[in-house]
């Protein structure tokens, strides 16, 4: 078999170039006489790729002096519980905004570490849209506002930031990082789990106002702890060395492509050929409000369960896989990151044109 | 540049048939169409990947079914912070016997959570050797003991096992776990980062005896509690797919090889031919009572911190990499782990041999 258009929500598609770098490499890096995964953390060879890796991805986000990046572990999830433990405040308190599932858990792992309050919330129609940010304020005491940019699962996301005054944004940015160009000192907090525009799962990114760390605890375990990741610039302990440089590459390849200003191009064209299509399309049906819509993923249906299976059955034939929904909103979802090329989204609309001609 | 011998305490050496499948495997594996570093967490053909390293690792250390193997994130460092949040009891209590730097790690964030008992310690003679554990009694309200049975920078390992009754042994196996046949049932839990003898950082592998984990308070983070990840068999969140991939292939290569007892063989020959050599050296001396060599981390000397780095420059030259020891302890350690071959010993012991004739 030939490589396949991969609509998965991730771990997702990274370009062939960086694949065919990472096997090439993968026997012997450079003149290193080793695999990148063989090296110490605390070699020459290695630190060069870390600090590289961290270099190329300020300059692609534009990152401020005052904002400090690190390469962590475990996922967004952790981090779930590591921003509420480091940046609340003796009020224990944040806001959110509830847009589905990822900040559900949000929710549910700050609530163990102080109180939440939901400020707004799209649950009324399955988070088919994201709540109005115009007239929305956090309350008086929040340490800060949690949000999810893009939401992977339902497709929608921010258009617009509330005003929030001193009090920091803290975005989810897993499934959006690096697509679209944002205002860094809108943030306190951005960070990222690698699987979606960064590279392989098991190295998360945040990107933190340096202030903010200022408000950690004395007493926090070293891991959970961004001051101890901060002051070791990310090598307190081992990080995922090889995932890290596989980033690297990936940062490499989208400066060559232009940045992210042109990737943002990119993928505003790849998004509006799909949603275009649907729009105009008889049988399938987008789930989510036009203003709210997602560049990443790109949910619809048929609104037929079964005309949806069919749909995800007879795709894969034609080597365009993955495009069941998650399993929490069902119907069909085309995850098209950074990496997945426009042929792959016009051979996505080709095999839908001539299923809807099959099938109405 | 040709392939050198690489004698890195971690990440360190993989096997080179390992590299070479992962090579092969990178731009589509078998027939998905897709890398591994692409596959959803979700799909058939990851699960089957994840599903097959659990089981071979279970065959290969022999884990009894009253035991639940998880991989997770975060190294062995997360764990020193992990296990007593999931182990300790209303007692909020745990001993240890202090052999180094990993167990120092261990006392430092154990005491932010509760109390830590130091039962034994070889401070004393900067932890060349391991306190006996003949007569060692736990405290009686300890919730377990921690001990790191390999340590890494000093070279020192456990040869025998203190009488702990009821009380669980936590064991930190990050540079000795499949290097030698263990009884599992010794101890409560076993835990090892896998950038030594399992695969590359990024992964971190957790044993624990399932009665164990029903300590666990309802109110940890998710990601720190070990129930939210057995009830997920390793998949709650999106685990470091392609670092499982490598152990996995990992783990088929040292089943091929004859499993952990035909290495525990290999590994003791490797050892003795170093240790032998150096005892027999006018110019080496080793660091550690013999009694308590590791066979993984052999760390030695010359005497001289010039002689030293005399021997790690030269060796380089001669493709014989990462001989230097822990900036901690000084001196020259070399890291055979699993994967570095009987010639890769050879070759340096030779080597040693030229430079001792030249230099004494």
């Amino acid at each position: 078999m030939s490589r396949v258009y991969n609509f998965s929500a991730g771990p997702a598609v990274l370009p062939e170039s960086v694949l065919k770098q990472a096997a090439d490499e993968m026997f012997e890096y450079r003149n290193s006489g080793m695999s990148v995964m063989e090296m110490s953390h605390r070699s020459t060879v290695y630190m060069d790729i870390i600090y590289e890796a961290e270099e190329l991805f300020t300059k692609l986000m534009n990152i401020p002096s005052d904002y400090q990046v690190l390469f962590l572990q475990g996922g967004a999830s952790l981090q779930f519980t590591m921003i509420p433990m480091n940046i609340m405040t003796a009020n224990k308190k944040f806001d959110i905004i509830h847009t589905g599932l990822w900040t559900r858990k949000a929710i549910d792992d700050g609530a163990k570490l102080g109180t939440v309050n939901t400020i707004a919330s799209s649950a009324d129609r399955n988070f088919v849209y994201i709540p109005a940010t115009d007239n929305l304020k956090p309350s008086k005491d929040a340490d800060y506002l949690h949000i999810c940019y893009n939401n992977t699962i339902c497709g929608t996301k921010f258009t617009t930031l509330p005003d929030t005054g001193n009090i920091p944004i803290v975005a989810d940015m897993s499934s959006c990082i690096l697509s679209e160009e944002y205002d860094i000192n809108r943030f306190g907090i951005i960070f990222a789990g690698a699987q979606k525009n960064i590279g392989p799962a098991g190295v998360t990114i945040v990107i933190i106002k340096k202030k903010l760390m200022k408000r950690a605890g004395k007493n926090l375990p070293a891991m959970l702890d961004f001051n101890v990741h901060a002051e070791k610039r990310s090598l307190y302990n081992t990080p995922p060395t090889y995932a890290i440089y596989i980033a690297k590459l990936v940062f490499e390849w989208l400066l060559n492509f232009g940045g992210v200003r042109a990737m943002e191009k990119q993928n505003r064209y790849k998004s509006s050929l799909l949603y275009d299509f649907i729009d105009n399309s008889k049988l399938f049906k987008g789930n989510v409000d036009r203003e709210y819509r997602s560049l990443m993923n790109v949910t619809f249906s048929t609104g037929s369960k079964k005309m949806d299976t069919l749909f995800v059955k007879n795709a894969e034939k034609n080597a365009l896989v993955n495009l069941a929904g998650h399993k929490s909103a069902g119907g069909l979802r085309a995850s098209i990151y950074n990496a997945m090329p426009v042929e792959g989204v016009e051979k996505l609309i080709e095999f839908m044109k001539k299923f809807e001609m099959e099938n109405l």
